[in-house]
């Protein structure tokens, strides 16, 4: 198997069947790959096989070249060291949402870990199970590999492109000190300021417009899940969440000391690194300054939003991003369309004299 | 003025001509109502009235009926005792974000008090001044009027239900509370977690995915308006993010005795606590339990989304909400499409049918 973006395995076992594992799965079979399967649930193994994600490994199947554990992370370590002592020919990889814990626990077995590359797909929304498994689950998304011997790496890395996403080098410890920062602790802060939610005024709430639904929309994931990757990258969280503590209480003590000096320096500058950090996030096509927002009232009913998006395909104008927005007790909403300045004022006139109305714009 | 639906006031004298103040001004004319402005700053009011939003307010002007208080928060009450004071027969009302201090510095200025409305209606970006002004931006938008004398009351009622915003009646307490909770405080802890990312890797962000970006969205407001609103409401911000510290101490204490019986507890509970308050957000159809959502892949190419959105609308569905996402370095997208659950199976048969990706599915 030789061709560019051809899969580098020819027979790959996959240890553990919820969604990233089963997708691995199907991924692989579809570019030609032998695919066998194990899991400790009997029922989820017979699941994944019926979704087509592989086989039942039997005594006859043949010598795995890639094995990927994708169990849960607490015992992917134990998981791992297992298949390099089972299967001493072939590589193994693991796709756990925390890097560190899981390559220590490896080196400390005494395993053969010249032939372990630790790794993680940034795909998927870890719930789901099997039964969410895609083929093209991993498609455009981020893959981390992190350090291993380079040719294992560099195979890995080939199987990656091969499933149509986008490999990142990057070692164990960056990729754990990055996830706690763009995923671990914002999903803990987004549960914070939901759980003030829990037992407000419902007359509060009805005012509560797109900022707070954008800021909680995470909150709404599975606690299980999220306490084994939260113990498994503890110190990293705790890091990014003390320095979350500092800007909160400078902010807290603004509040408090509201009428004297300082204190709305002290909130304007915390706003100002608001506004620095969230402009380096990287966007579709990079720098977020060259867009602009345009709302257009759309009436709910079907068909409408879909009206509204042939007309932009027909002027050609390509969308940067679109959120919808509704308010409490009303049969209109607003589409929010991103587009990129330069063309945002001709958008604007052709939508008006398309009898669509514009709610309003931000630079 | 008799009709239902028609504003109860014949001539209206708007102070503050930014974007609340001037898109009053254009969606009272639409309906018939004379309207003068007033602005401190000369090339503001200028521009506000070259805009359509009303006329200059001259000696031989008609006495106002209504006065609309449009000015910065910090300046509202003050302006709104000496339109009291200059116009003897208007009743006031005043738009700003923040209740309690208006109400307060209105009432020891001994004013007559019986002709002043506070209201807050919850439209627009609260940035863009004139130019951003338009006669629907409040349409379906909630709208809070606070106390007052009952007359008065029920005639700002008739304009706000006039201008097809949704009025919510409410303290001024209540809305200052409600407003802390679901704006304000969520506000600056965008911005603080997005301050983490100011000096983050470059590496780290390349990994960011929809979680982060909607968490930090709101983090690119304008820390100059922020900062007077959160100045003038800061007791009842300080009361919510006072919460939110408690939460984030247990939370750092669970992280740094990760191996302690209990501190998954800890940590599982708040989680838990946040998935109770998302779930109390109103949708657009109430039940955020009766959606389910479905990723598709799209290229990106203008026309993909409209065809999908053409479709669905062919088939008669409604879309509860819709996301766009991307991942860094692709040349792909995801829509994530919320429809109601009991639809989703057939959507997604046809979908695939008609030659599209799905990428995920979550219950």
């Amino acid at each position: 198997m030789t061709t560019v973006n051809s899969v580098p395995f020819g027979a790959v076992h996959v240890i553990g069947t919820g969604l990233l594992g089963a997708s691995c799965g199907l991924a692989l079979r579809d570019r030609g790959v032998e695919v066998t399967l194990e899991d400790m649930s009997p029922s989820a193994l017979s699941l994944a096989i019926d979704y087509g994600a592989g086989s039942a490994r039997l005594p006859e199947s043949s010598e795995p070249e890639l094995v990927i554990v994708a169990t849960p992370p607490d015992v992917t370590g134990v998981v791992v060291t297992e298949a390099l002592n089972r299967f001493p020919n072939a590589l193994v990889i693991d796709v756990a949402s925390v890097k560190g814990v899981v390559v220590d626990q490896v080196t400390a077995s005494g395993a053969d870990i010249s032939r372990f590359v630790p790794t993680h797909p940034m795909a998927g929304r870890e719930r789901g199970g099997a039964v969410s498994a895609r083929s093209d689950l991993f498609t455009a998304r981020p893959w981390v590999i992190c350090e291993g011997e380079t040719h294992a790496v560099i195979a890995v890395e080939t199987m990656i492109s091969a499933l149509e996403a986008t490999p990142i080098r990057m070692s164990a410890a960056a990729h754990d000190t990055a996830v706690a920062l763009i995923s671990h602790a914002p999903q803990l802060v987004s549960s914070i300021v939901a759980a003030r939610l829990s037992d407000a005024p419902t007359e509060a709430l009805s005012l509560a417009g797109g900022g707070i639904r954008d800021l909680t929309r995470i909150a709404a994931s599975d606690p299980g899940l999220w306490t084994h990757i939260v113990h498994a990258n503890a110190d990293a969280i705790k890091a990014v969440l003390s320095g979350v503590r500092e800007d909160l209480d400078r902010v807290i003590k603004a509040l408090a000391e509201s009428g004297v000096a300082g204190s709305r320096k002290d909130i304007a500058s915390v706003m100002q690194r608001g506004n620095e950090g969230v402009s380096r996030l990287p966007g579709k096509h990079g720098v977020s300054t060259r867009f602009a927002s345009l709302i257009v009232v759309i009436d709910d009913q079907p068909g409408q939003l879909a009206k509204l998006l042939t007309q932009l395909g027909e002027w050609n104008v390509n969308l940067e991003d679109l959120r919808l927005e509704h308010s409490p007790g009303a049969q209109v909403g607003f589409a929010d369309l991103i587009v990129a300045k330069d063309v945002v004022a001709t958008v604007e006139e052709k939508l008006v004299a398309g009898g669509w109305r514009i709610s309003g714009e931000t630079a």
